[in-house]
């Protein structure tokens, strides 16, 4: 069994987390990303879709994205067909625990939850709640700090609007400064584009990398089987700079 | 038993002591943070202190920020109620091991140390001494490497100023702008403020970040148990700049 | 038995790639590095020749800096006296394989490879090739997965020019500013040099930072056993600006 953690903590909040975690299981902790833009909970909900059907069955994912904490969100463990999903129900957590299948949504008691940190902060969750309901659910004690409710926040990835142009999401920007959009495949070839426009720039649309010279743009279908902005050896995003949202052309 | 790993290394380094640790015992790695601010004692010496009480009893801590690496400063191995810690004698385990109870002081033999990585270098001692140091604490075998002390070095992490203004430190900036002081929670609540004064800049003392609207100033008593300045949805850090240290009005 | 991972992939991928290892072995994976710079085949080879030695005799590395993803070099094991090496063919685990001993080289098939993650993208090898690969290793199952070749793209890691100056390369620059070059300890040697020069600023060439004065450069042999520029308690690549070359004089 697999906790698998995802946040946009950045460093030395995560290693908290696990020290909490390793007080009441000794499961193994790995990290998907602790780098998630600030505050973003779309980009949160695409890497966790995009990551969690790669784990092995019965692996729990931790989600913390949640510019809510402290206020009146709820703290849900989610428990799928496959897997456990343990988020603030913002969302975050909402496109994958649907694609799986949800059997039972359990809203957390975090007062109860934080007895293993011993406090309960308006900050930091991911210390007082998260991590135990996560470290709970490996030991088969989650029934125990909290009670089943029937819903859950709804979130869509993978809506754009096709006009005369196309207007998608900047869903994640990579360290080599990849554009990943959430323009699905499947609409992509419907459009049996030869390639796509931004402002000005013209992008063809190949099949991989090397189909361009080195430091020309292009578009291809990515790893998460949505349409992605790349240089060939090169950073898109600071070639085209970088939005939330992006308007594409095609021919 | 967990070996918990505190630096200001980055990346790769705590790779190569992460090697050096599994020639010697197999016991659990994990990584709290490697992003102290460079040869920033005093960051590390907080972030140690905010994390090592999350961790169960018996648990190994690698705390390593070391601008005198190569120079005289000794390395220890420090034995406390519930834990050791392993860190050069620049005052960044004392803290959190006076606060739990030393117990032993152990010199370290830097050159018998170096024998697991094969060599004695004058810049990573990460590499040649702690990372063994910390690995043999585990199997049982610490004596063998060093000879035990009566003092280290002490550091004081919560020293503020009061008169017409609060002198703090800026003891850390987490990955979202939040400015958190060493100024403790016993300290604002004595003084019973409506809020702070950053310059000219009114920040209300609120309970939590939804208080305020999205992009506004506040101050909270964070996980750290200290002030915290930020901005909703926001980052105090670019908002007020960082400096190390902070002098606050109040009211 | 350790999997270690090396690669330029920053957050986020890395994860995906621990997920797929998980589904085929349990053995432990560790992280040496995910931030060599973007596409820098050099700087993947010199990190992954100074970390591999450091790690216990049957470890599996993956590394993976692979700017001709998707196209038509080829995706490697290499079994080697003591270690495996998983990596494409583009010189990135030859200074290390060489070094150890090459026994068997392994030319692997993708597209078999790929029925792990259940599909194979032209842009994450990483997730559908490298890591079910390393695992397989693990489990001793890799011979199924490709076929034996002769041969593997070479690398020179430490190739320096000296003439009046001495032409060598910045290898890695690590997060204080280090600028670690790959300019041999047995060379620096030689030439007994009393310092050097960048330009017209002279460094002195020491045994540690503290035989300068903070804030000044300096040049010495450091835990790469390269000549490294350093400023005590500063960044010397702010300092002198980084470049991919270098050019030092001597005195």
């Amino acid at each position: 069994m697999v906790i698998a953690l995802l946040t946009d903590f950045g460093d030395f909040y995560p290693g908290v987390m696990k020290g909490v975690i390793r007080k009441i299981t000794e499961e193994e902790i790995v990290d998907i990303t602790h780098s998630v833009r600030a505050q973003n909970v779309f980009e949160g909900a695409f890497l966790l879709y995009n990551s969690y059907k790669f784990f092995p069955k019965g692996s729990i994912f931790v989600a913390v994205v949640d510019p809510g904490v402290g206020g009146k969100r709820r703290a849900l463990a989610v428990k799928t067909k496959n897997y456990w999903f343990v988020a603030p129900d913002n969302g975050i957590a909402y496109p994958s625990a649907s694609e799986d299948g949800i059997e039972k949504i359990i809203s957390l008691n975090s007062r109860k939850l934080s007895e293993f940190s011993g406090e309960l902060s308006s900050t930091f969750h991911g210390r007082d709640v998260f991590a135990p309901a996560a470290a709970l659910i490996a030991e088969g004690k989650i029934d125990e700090y909290g009670e089943e409710v029937e819903t859950m926040k709804e979130l869509e990835l993978f809506q754009v609007k096709i006009g005369e142009k196309i207007a998608c999401k900047v869903a994640y920007v990579d360290r080599f400064g990849n554009i990943v959009t959430n323009l699905k495949k499947e609409i992509v070839e419907d459009l049996k584009p030869k390639g796509f426009y931004i402002n000005e720039t013209k992008i063809p649309f190949v099949k991989k990398y090397e189909d361009v010279n080195v430091g020309e743009p292009l578009a291809l279908i990515g790893s998460f089987n949505t349409l992605e902005i790349s240089v060939r050896e090169g950073n898109a995003a600071e070639f085209f700079g970088i939005e939330d949202e992006i308007e594409l052309g095609w021919f």
